[in-house]
């Protein structure tokens, strides 16, 4: 079983998956500023686990705070609330963990500074169980999906990696092949940070899932060669009409999936649907460093000076998409009915804070 | 200007491009062996400049013989070419300049073995000077195609360093900007061999002109913000019904053009169109080495053991292309008949064998 982060008596500690697949190594975060950074650094990625990782942020922050009152524990809350929140932009996970914990802590707050504080290490350590539980109901669901034999393409890492554990749309590949379907994952390398030659080859080889790595520029030339029955990704942010904000280079696939007619595919939990966000083009676009473009491991691979765009996700307008997989259920066309029905379902057992 | 290719008085020399943009050097070929090797390594590159490139191997290897009559230097010649065809099956330019070196042989077979040599050589060094010329009348072309002012997307690198010197769709670029066109060059960065971070970004800021690297995943968001009017590219080998096999990755990128109504133009000389193939399922795609896919600059950016699939071209439909130009004009579909009009077209000045 992959660690993609867990709570420890010292903090919080990270497989760190800037070193991955050459080196299995791990961090441990001993004051939020350091989970923070982490996030930022990318040594932990993907929007289900950045929202876990920011709650046990939270928590380790709140741990080490030497705050006697409830009204000052909650100022440095806020304050760590506030450095968390700027370090990615675009996986809205983030926001909806800082909003769970600040919802904790306001559900406490009558108690004890120290109760306060275990409530909340407990409250992250129950976001890393459910988001689990999440991914293996959102796979059950899923599975139905996956078709009975053949390639199934994936861009980026949505895997156990990006989550608590398990995955996402690996998650629904992993329940499919536990259903006894033969499955072969091409994963595109996904530049510029590599997650899916990197870590989405690794994770799969662990569990022993046959897994092709191809350049990104390849999925095209796959799909007309017949190689690819569907496509499924995870999502960093899913707005109310279905739009769905991921790894830059998903609207290329799905562009490229409806071509071919194959089904393209999201699998993200609820957490991941912001209804606040009416659709695709009011999700802010994170930009990176373009050193991640012009260099690969230390070496330049572009003239220096030379121009660059590195944005970190793209837009997939809903039109693209066959589903989305969530662990309540399948959401499909038109998505302002099928994701509010879902979000709002109380009657189902929920991650939401509401 | 770039000296892609030239002939010296030691033999050939060839600007190292697995070293470019961090090390401009160059290799002097010898013998006709090495020419073979730097084809096979692609040192040299491009389907224009491997044709050149063969038919100065093929000189070299005339010129080192000690063949002292026409039937002794035929067996060595055939021998030769046996060996230079095999480096690199897609490139049709690659067997037009062994059949052009073999029809100049044949011409000159009554004279002395010293003048037989002497003919290839000066044949070789006139199929240099042709290519530019050609590229330049491309360029004259195709020019009228650009947009007046805006990005331009380019895949893989069909400029000075693919040709004997100014380029196939770069020339047309170049040949743009000196009509006055106001053009930003996006290029795709081309894995796995990063021709266009490396070469084209190279190539185009040499010459003042403005360049934004991207990864091959950005192409759609990219045209998606309206950031690129029309794309164009190269081609290895064009079937007789307007099939074009390019650097992997050209059909994503043609797949994507027709998503956005962008226009989609392919440059290339009459050498590069293939009479003989009547569509693209018949052109032989190369297979090149996985570890081009699952290392960068020595360091293993995938699991060991991991499948990899990794051809070097795939073949975009015609009915993706807008329009090919080449030297002796703009083909337009229908191109069974466009392409064969051009090709056959003898009142042109002509670059072919015939």
């Amino acid at each position: 079983m992959i660690q993609t982060l867990e709570w420890t008596e010292r903090g919080v500690r990270f497989i760190d998956q800037t070193k991955l697949p050459t080196e299995e190594v791990y961090v441990d975060c001993t004051t939020y500023q350091e989970v923070a950074d982490v996030i930022r650094n990318m040594v932990v990625r993907g929007a289900p686990a950045i929202g876990v990782a920011a709650a046990m942020g939270i928590a380790l922050g709140v741990k080490n705070s030497k705050a006697e009152s409830a009204g000052e524990l909650r100022r440095e809350l806020d304050h760590i609330c506030d450095v968390i929140g700027k370090t990615r932009p675009t996986a809205v996970n983030l926001f909806w963990a800082i909003r769970r914990m600040q919802q904790k802590f306001e559900a406490v707050r009558m108690l004890p500074a120290q109760q306060i504080k275990q409530a909340l290490i407990e409250e992250a350590q129950r976001m890393h169980a459910e988001d689990i539980a999440i991914n293996r109901a959102m796979g059950r669901h899923g599975s139905a999906l996956m078709p009975a034999s053949g390639g199934v393409l994936t861009h980026c890492n949505a895997g156990a990696l990006a989550t608590a554990g398990y995955g996402t749309a690996l998650g629904v590949i992993r329940a499919a092949i536990e259903d006894g379907k033969k499955i072969h994952v091409y994963a595109d390398e996904t530049r510029p940070f590599l997650q899916g030659s990197r870590l989405t080859a690794w994770e799969l080889m662990k569990d022993g899932i046959a897994t092709t790595v191809i350049s990104d520029n390849m999925s095209g030339a796959m799909m007309r060669q017949g190689k690819i029955g569907a496509v499924i990704v995870g999502a960093d942010r899913i707005a109310a009409n279905g739009d769905v904000a991921n790894k830059i280079g998903t609207y290329t696939v799905a562009v490229l999936a409806k071509e071919h007619n194959i089904p393209f595919y999201v699998a993200a939990p609820i957490s991941t649907i912001d209804l606040a966000t009416p659709d695709g083009s009011e999700i802010p676009i994170e930009q990176r460093n373009p050193a991640e473009v012009t260099h690969i491991a230390g070496k330049a691979i572009a003239p220096e000076g030379v121009g660059v765009e590195n944005p970190a996700f793209d837009v997939t307008p809903a039109k693209y998409v066959t589903a989305i997989v969530t662990e309540r259920g399948i959401a499909r066309p038109p998505y302002d009915q099928s994701l509010a029905t879902l979000a709002d379902d109380a009657s189902q057992p929920t991650s939401t804070a509401s």
